[in-house]
């Protein structure tokens, strides 16, 4: 079995020492790589009821399967642990090149236990294993970080870190490396929680896959494709953005002002075709990617001088932007950065924000007690400081750190009916009232309020993916057993390691002919999907374990009670019967009971124990 | 040997008939691919006295030793034949996917001679090599053939087409591709004269390199070391012309107005510091490049509305901007892209509608005479204008359409004294009056006038390169070895295929490892420097045999005689006295005689009959 290292290393911070173990052939054929191995590293790493920030908890990392060759867009690594914020196993996914960076280095995953007994970096360099000292480096941000470490271990390292937010334990601090995040679910608490401020890697080894000519063959067919196809690349000049105006006009599901509205009616001034040419002056790309979406966003002059940031991506523009009425692409863009520096998701961020705007709207929370003035028209100033706040836990700022639920839950007085979340996750740039299957996937997701757990937005918005035609975004029929079959798909794209950008030129069925050169492996699409399905099961059982069943999964009042109030998609909702048809059927799909718990016999079948 | 197809396809217009002949590992040690091949096709190929424009000619193309892998940029083909702009053995090196596209239907390289009878295309699919006609596309531009035999064949064929300007033998006819170009030196009207519309290839074949697993590794070092150097990428935003500001008023070197100034006041209004962010829309990447300078420039309105165009470079930005006093962006657009539809090189396009607009300033020639307004005020309409006319050889731009040196003759009346060229070849966007050996380096190019032969801007422009340090660019000391060492640098990167904008990352020395991984044969960084000699001088010879020698190569009047006016070089100028200390130099490093042929023993020395 080539292509992969066949080594996983963990790493005790407790004790302080480390060891690798190997895996074979069988371990691959259930678990792929990538999300898979991360996810099972949790899975079966955490014991019951463990708390996320207990030093027994697991953080685990794992490059995909194609990570470190030269197919397209084969960048993505995955993060897993079980979430603070969600008290689910939750993944997290990231661009950039530290996958690749680990696999050299002669690991195709980390799982990291523990709890160092002062703030420290586990430095990584082939065989090298150390933990040392990040006494100098806590409490300083995710871009003194890196830059610290590469001045000390050369310019070539990979830093993976987190910033002030993940050190204060924030149920919405992320991880971040090379200017990319794996920002969802509070992962970066649980480093946090261990006293681990970086993880440095640099690997030299070879990584020799099964059949390198047949890599080099479909590595050229992938080139050729994207050649082809995409010649001319609209990511490249407006990045993850690309189409938020259509989302906003033509499908009218652009959450606004904490989802009161669903259009954003200054969407202009937020739309990458406005703020790309004006601020953009630089590109950059994941690993090997031919059509970079990273953007060095800059602000020259004015308030927000001085901000220079990796961005700004859609879901950004929605949860800074539009979520907290922001039309201040500069005030965003500030925001994105104390976000990315202070180590917190820039969705949930964004999200409790927009939630805490809309309570002093209400009058339910004052500027007595938040101390900023919340009004949406002060958004510009409000947001950068409230984002300051919460990722330094300092004064308004501290009930917020946690994201919507918990900060609902500490302000009272009815605020829960404005917090929008599922299973505690902040949702995403889609209102899923205007495309229910997608509400079903936030729900089903096994980490909370998800869009790419299934990637069912896309599917929705444009009417038609894969082997389906003609799906209709108003409708709750049918959508149980597509978004069950999607979130098997993107279990095995986080796996390979793919982009999902790159899910419309290859789907499942392109990636036997890539696993069997890397790996010597044969799988069928079904065998890769019913790896999807095993992993997503494990998700699910492992949270049904931790007590966290259908009742947990439950859309938000908003999405339930108040139809969509203007745009194309008005007088849409997502009603509780068919909230319930939705999850019925996909139970049923699943094999699930109607609770949400996986079955003796699905979990048999899949070989889950 | 691996790596190589090992096969050369050659293609008689004339009888209709092709066929392949091998090469073996000799073949490799001597011309490496790329550049080397199509050169040695055209040095022992072309009888002694042919004319361009005869059937006797060869037009050869021949993809990079490095094409079709993923290494880093290595996307390069080279086109070589007998110029009809120079009378020499000229090549012009394309980006795009094409010579990938080739190695993968089974062909190192092609060799096309004769003419067909009446206007044909053709067709390559693997071992299915046809002549067809091309009587439908015969008078179309650039964009409407390949449209037109993408929809024939297939959305995935690679396309070289000239446009209506190469069927009319301009002497400044190029070759398109994937909008991009082998521009310089005619080649296009060595098509034209061939009655050889398009070049269409499919490949689907395997090319496997001696060491798959090396191959991988080394792609990855490379792609690691992008990644990590150059992380943030300004090309990416801003393309080729990044550096033009700094040119412009840092070194003052960037020629305006037909050189009679070296500083373009108006340089804000052309910088891609202006334009990237107004008008690009999209990028596009190279085959195998992750930094993509190919920008989608587009114009939404005003009387240049429609124009979109893969620009504007860096050269453009001087040939159809600055030299002919145009601080229209969106009319140097609109000339750019009648250049690409009608198939002519911007470069030489330029400088001379340049070179026309002097002669108008002086009154040497009126607007009785050109029809057109040439003066400098009116060069946003002027512009395009004539460049339509020179493409489609019409009124006075019958006069132009072959460039300067023959335009000059054409027109007389002592019009020579304002004409710059080099062996018949406009130069590109550097000042040599004070860059004094990149002076020396437009005369010795082979094919002319040319920034990329020796590549030696880059080191006298920042002062250092490679193994040099402290280059005082006003010198004219010491410049003939440097710039016949980089001669043979050059020659090396243009027969391996990567692009010249890695030689900063990837000097000679890194290049023998790929080589090896890719072909099993080892070479030392000299060995391929000796090979870059060779090919040097195999042109050498055969432009010294055609009767091309020093009397041919020298600087014109104005570099010679008319000190720089204005900026940072203000008052510098290459002396007569210099410019033969510099040839002599050069004569010498090289082993040539003082008259620019290279002496039998060096010939001998090299392996060349």
């Amino acid at each position: 079995m080539k292509g992969y290292t066949g080594r996983i290393l963990k790493i005790d911070l407790t004790s302080g020492k480390s060891f690798t173990r190997t895996f074979d052939e069988s371990y691959v054929r259930k678990y792929l790589g990538g999300q898979g191995f991360a996810v099972e590293l949790v899975y079966h790493g955490v014991p019951k009821g463990t708390d996320a920030l207990d030093p027994k908890n697991v953080l685990a990392m794992s490059g995909g399967a194609f990570n470190g060759f030269p197919i397209g867009t084969a960048s993505k690594v995955a993060w897993a642990s079980k979430s603070p914020a969600t008290g689910t196993l939750a993944e997290s996914i990231m661009g950039g090149s530290i996958g690749p960076e680990l696999k050299h280095a002669g690991y195709d995953a980390l799982e990291i236990v523990g709890k160092a007994s002062a703030p420290s970096y586990i430095y990584i360099e082939d065989d090298t294993v150390d933990i040392r000292d990040a006494g100098d480096l806590w409490g300083k941000d995710t871009r003194v970080v890196p830059e610290t470490l590469k001045m000390r271990h050369g310019w070539d390292v990979k830093v993976a870190c987190i910033g002030v937010a993940g050190e204060k334990l924030s149920k919405i601090a992320g991880i971040d490396c090379d200017d990319r995040q794996a920002g969802r679910a509070g992962l970066g608490a649980v480093m946090g929680s261990k006293n681990l401020k970086a993880i440095v890697v640099r690997g030299t080894k070879d990584l020799v896959p099964h059949d390198p000519k047949a890599v080099l063959r479909l590595a050229y067919q992938y080139q050729r494709i994207y050649q082809a196809a995409g010649s001319w690349v609209e990511d490249t000049k407006y990045g993850t953005g690309e189409f938020l105006g259509w989302v906003n006009k033509e499908r009218g599901v652009f959450p606004t002002r904490n989802w009161q509205e669903s259009v954003f009616n200054e969407r202009e001034k937020i739309d990458p075709y406005y703020w790309a040419t004006r601020y953009v002056t630089k590109n950059k790309a994941c690993f090997s990617c031919t059509k970079p979406c990273g953007k060095l966003f800059e602000v020259k002059d004015g308030k927000f001088k001085g901000v220079a940031i990796d961005g700004i991506e859609y879901e950004t523009l929605y949860s800074l932007g539009a979520a907290c009425g922001n039309a201040d692409v500069e005030s965003v863009a500030r925001a994105n950065e104390l976000c990315d520096l202070l180590g917190i998701d820039t969705i949930s961020a964004g999200v409790t924000v927009g939630f805490a705007m809309e309570l002093f709207q209400r009058g339910i929370i004052t500027e007595k007690e938040t101390g900023v003035n919340l009004a949406w028209s002060n958004a510009s100033d409000a947001v950068p400081q409230m984002i300051e706040l919460m990722g330094n836990r300092k004064g308004f700022g501290d009930v917020l750190a946690d994201g919507v639920k918990v900060a609902a839950k500490r302000i009272g007085k009815g605020s829960e009916r404005y917090a929008i979340h599922t299973k505690g996750l902040e949702p995403p740039a889609y209102d899923v009232r205007g495309m229910k299957g997608h509400g079903l996937a936030y729900m089903t997701s096994t980490r909370g309020a998800c869009h790419l757990r299934a990637g069912f937005y896309a599917p929705e918005l444009v009417g038609k993916f894969w082997k389906w035609e003609g799906i209709d975004r108003f409708s709750a029929v049918g959508k149980g057993p597509m978004v069950a079959t999607m979130e098997n798909f993107m279990c095995v794209y986080d796996s390979v390691g793919l982009c999902k950008f790159s899910r419309g030129f290859y789907l499942i069925a392109k990636l036997p002919e890539v696993l069997e050169a890397i790996t010597g492996l044969k799988f069928t699409e079904d065998e890769l999907l019913k790896i999807g399905e095993r992993i997503h099961n494990m998700k699910g059982n492992f949270n049904a374990r931790e007590g966290v069943t259908r009742k947990d999964w439950l859309l938000p009042p908003r999405i339930l009670e108040d139809p969509i109030p203007e745009g194309v998609s008005k007088g849409h909702k997502i009603s509780v019967e068919e909230m319930n048809l939705m999850l019925d059927d996909y139970m049923k799909a699943r094999n699930w009971t109607s609770d949400g718990v996986p079955t003796p016999e699905k979990l048999k079948d899949l070989g889950i124990d």
